[in-house]
């Protein structure tokens, strides 16, 4: 239950397999209530539940919005590298969040990227430099309206180099 | 043991109060193992164990600090408000976090707020507007070594007018 033993192929339909790696490896994704909705190499949606990250306005805190959108974008990143063969190091350098409307219910942590190029260029400085820079953007979704924006930078760095 | 019943004057000494009012309403705290060290008007330092908080480097998660570095900001606020006998609801609307160095072991998340003009300012504009925005930056230390920064635009508006 471990996502770095998947290897490639890309790790489609391993929902559960990722879900158990975060709550282990990240515990406080256990605490959130965190569950892995969608987790392909193009879109990860995280679901979470009001209760354990609500606030003293009875609306979701801002800390735990924060987390949840920088685990969405870390999620896909770090299963495009697994897939690519890849297993650097990678953290987030910045963050940044922008909250649009207070979420009152639970929600989800949405990330996309198929921004080929950008990958193609990341992937390439990467295996020159054995260090790359990429920004990932991830949203909140409650229902189908937008309620907060994230926009990171995550810096992955090789380690067998 | 709910700090809006303090009322003023303001609640130096009231950690353990404080402490409580956060693991209640905001109980994802309460998960991350957030201990009030100092809570006065000038200073908020939240002490923070490493373990609920880990990632799969052994290091903070991005987001643990994210959320760390909002409660420092959004409790000092709020405490603030709370002797100054005003108790608007108080949100974040913008956060920026930098990941300057990974943090390894316990850490705090420390607030200042010393700028009386820009509170001047604060005061009067929700006085007469009934809504009012500031900044607010946090800090996490780990000894006297600063990991992360934080930049918080946070929002207070008056719910009784």
């Amino acid at each position: 239950m471990h996502v770095d033993e998947l290897g490639s192929p890309p790790p489609v339909g391993t929902r559960t397999a990722i879900e158990a790696y975060l709550h282990q490896k990240i515990p406080i994704s256990a605490a959130m209530g965190v569950r892995v909705k969608t987790a392909t190499l193009e879109r990860v949606d995280l679901w979470l539940p009001l209760q354990p990250n609500i606030n003293h306005e009875k609306t979701l805190f801002g800390g735990s919005a924060a987390a949840a959108a920088t685990l969405a974008a870390w999620t896909l990143l770090h299963l495009r590298l697994t897939a690519a063969g890849a297993e650097p190091q990678l953290v987030v350098q910045r963050g940044a969040m922008e909250y649009k409307k207070p979420i009152v219910g639970d929600f989800e942590a949405t990330c996309l990227f198929g921004d080929t190029a950008a990958w193609g260029r990341f992937s390439h400085t990467l295996a020159r430099r054995g260090k790359a820079r990429l920004t990932m953007t991830a949203r909140l979704m409650q229902g189908t309206n937008e309620m907060c924006a994230f926009f990171g930078d995550f810096v992955a760095l090789r380690s067998s180099t």
